[in-house]
């Protein structure tokens, strides 16, 4: 259960009048997940005591693995090389790697190098593949069993498997290959004499290493599976990813859509110091000034025209910014349906025509307002006229650069969301732009 | 493994020229999930007759609980009530409520009443309960043994269980209160002659069947769970939420943020018809639309300094769009922070103070930038100035907008991303033209 907050204020207390022991009572029945939530209640120096407590009761590892990643650098930096050392050693090696991966360079060797040989071999396996790859996310122990075994058996090797709260599945393997999984349900049910091989199921769903995690993400969400096992091009077992893995990547993966649309990195959250979100964020507003230029050189153009019809200055931005938020909607029903596999290139062009008729369609009804409000309010028909031509003509390009930019930032192998909001809304407001006061200016005599 | 190209082309070979036994044949195998993929490859006589293969071999509603929703209606459409009667008997309780609710209303009672008695009275306990609630989520079939039980007892209950495929915990009821749990890998590793009540862990996890599902994922992702029983008032067991639904809510609820942002319904995906399309994104066209007629009324306002010094039409829409998009990312960065439980109301009041300052430092960035190209394209100075000033302003209140609307949302228990983008562009349109040409009317006689 999550803390209350009068036991979030016992434990506070604890840290001001209690001892030690007290403190490791108190921590030993609270689940890491909630003990993670007590580090933004202490200073430096309860920070320290509270690791050196959770390192007594062995959870230092699984409580800082669940902390807001943005916390964890100033939390790092308390604790010392030596005990680092000893939280990682204990973690599973996926977790270690998530650590290891938040340590400063300079740390990284003194970090690194007490580890026993056994757990350096296992992070170096992980650590060789690409981020974000199915091999960077495994688990690299894992639990199997040889083809030739009992149900007998496989219950007694499991007995000795030291990691067991992470098994789901035994893998059956033939040598080093993949060849069947046995549920664990399966298992209690069979009769302890049963041989493996006629218990099990083959036709394994399984990923390789060098997958993308959202390949995996995306077999585990689709098939139920509580885990999937990670293989080399030759189908042996290298290691497991499960379900709660599964869920981070899906978290971390909806994040990036919805960040790479507005322009932010995934370090920016609603705490993050103040100096890292101006860094993180200046490219983008720079990008973003450098479009808002060129709109305004198209505008600059019609510098004349809008002197003697100034009115143009108020309708301007409402052509372009109706015309941007059209094609934002059309181009997230398009990432989003790319994120969740729905869409295939054989198919898009029927994507591409929907938003383009439903860009042309609101576009007519929007003109239409528009051109009303210009009639009734100010009683100028022609500006209404020029307000439906290019409303209409901008929201079809709108439908058009919505769909059209995220296919092909997937066809060109980039992520389909990044840099696609701000491509298509300088489409929108630059053509809106030209469209409309070019109108105007060729029917200035009429306005 | 996913369905590769060939066999897609075998299969609809097989519904040209092959008869049932065929189809039949070549189905058995396939994973629902695949198969739904079928669907959108045959025209509706195919489909009648895969929905007849489907049912013979006992998966058509497995089958259609993968298909995409916006799918559905027209494949039921295609399905006679006594086939979808049949076929949503067979299916777990929580499948079959997903099933009815796309039911058209004037079938429903066809559908609904041929049921056993047993199931309508399951599906029953589902749909008493609110949208997106726990209880309207979960699956009312569970399986749980009295807590007096033996090991051997619960083994021997488990081999009954009809469907033991959905079973990651052994729940332990005392009367019906639910009291301790045993995982599975426990029951494995137990001795026959155990007691339950001395291997079950207790303290268990659980949620109650009027909370969000939201909560119940919440609790299933952080506490790494396999799935989270559901409970009344008095912890008396009502259903189980496992991992595969929890996925499922994810999936569901990060498009659902990413969409009220853009102002979009869930049901519009890539191959959505077009008038649905419409239909759905009308309303949020025509809010657009009030904002930015409210908009260009304030730039309405300044017709007459425009029409002296018209490069300030240019501008106008630099200083407004910058503050757009700063806006944008406060919120989103909120929303996100808000949707992943990583702030609470006590410390909102900082968060709003880091966007705040985050608008201000990244506004004087910008400013002096459009600054600089005022000064050195239209070598103008003082345009220089107002612009550098405005923005900077501008800036600042989409920080505070940015993060003060989602948060004012969830605290009015609304959903934080619906309307925040469009009440936070239309407040850094409006004041971005009302400042910087304020700015500008002010001091008119030095531009």
């Amino acid at each position: 259960m999550t803390l209350r907050p009068v036991q979030i204020k016992h434990l506070k207390n604890l840290f001001q009048i209690g001892n030690d022991d007290q403190i490791t009572h108190a921590i030993e029945k609270i689940h890491p997940s909630d003990l993670s939530l007590l580090f933004s209640e202490l200073n430096e120096l309860q920070t320290k005591r509270l690791v050196d407590c959770l390192l007594m009761v062995q959870k230092a590892g699984n409580t800082l693995k669940e902390i807001p990643e943005f916390m964890l650098p100033d939390i790092l930096e308390l604790i010392s090389n030596h005990k680092l050392s000893l939280i990682i050693g204990r973690l599973d090696t996926d977790d270690a790697v998530y650590l290891l991966n938040k340590v400063p360079e300079g740390r990284y060797q003194e970090i690194f190098s007490p580890l026993d040989s056994r757990t350096r071999l296992n992070l170096e396996k992980l650590l060789l593949y690409p981020q974000d790859s199915a091999g960077s996310v495994m688990n690299p122990v894992y639990y199997s069993i040889p083809v030739e075994s009992t149900v007998e058996e496989a219950i007694a090797s499991l007995q000795k498997f030291p990691d067991r709260e992470s098994v789901f599945y035994v893998y059956v393997v033939d040598g080093k290959q993949l060849v069947g999984v046995v549920p664990l349900r399966v298992l209690v049910l069979s009769d302890a004499k049963d041989f493996i091989r006629d218990v099990m199921t083959t036709g394994v769903m399984m990923v390789e290493a060098s997958s993308d995690q959202e390949k995996a993400a995306q077999l585990v969400s689709q098939y139920n599976l509580l885990a999937i096992p990670v293989v080399n091009e030759n189908k042996e077992l290298l290691g497991v990813i499960t379900v709660d893995d599964v869920i981070d990547i899906f978290e971390e993966e909806a994040t990036e859509d919805l960040y790479n649309i507005a322009g932010l990195s995934g370090e920016d959250r609603a705490f993050t110091p103040v100096t890292t979100k101006i860094r993180k964020r200046f490219p983008w507003i720079l990008l973003n000034l450098g479009t808002a230029f060129m709109a305004a050189m198209v505008v600059g153009l019609f510098e004349q025209t809008i002197s003697q019809f100034a009115l143009l200055a108020a309708y301007m931005p409402v052509v372009a910014g109706i015309g941007g938020n059209s094609g934002t909607q059309s181009m997230v029903v398009i990432t989003r349906s790319i994120a969740l596999g729905e869409i295939e290139f054989s198919k898009a062009y029927i994507a591409v025509f929907k938003e383009v008729m439903n860009g042309l369609f609101l576009g007519i009804i929007a003109g239409m307002v528009a051109a009303g409000v210009a009639f009734f309010v100010n009683m100028n028909a022609f500006l209404g006229v020029i307000l439906f031509m290019s409303m209409m003509v901008n929201m079809i390009l709108a439908g058009f650069m919505g769909s059209c930019v995220p296919l092909i930032l997937k066809w060109l192998k980039l992520d389909p969301a990044i840099g696609a909001g701000i491509f298509v809304t300088a489409t929108t407001d630059i053509t809106g732009f030209f469209v409309f006061l070019g109108f105007a200016e060729l029917f200035i005599d009429k306005l």
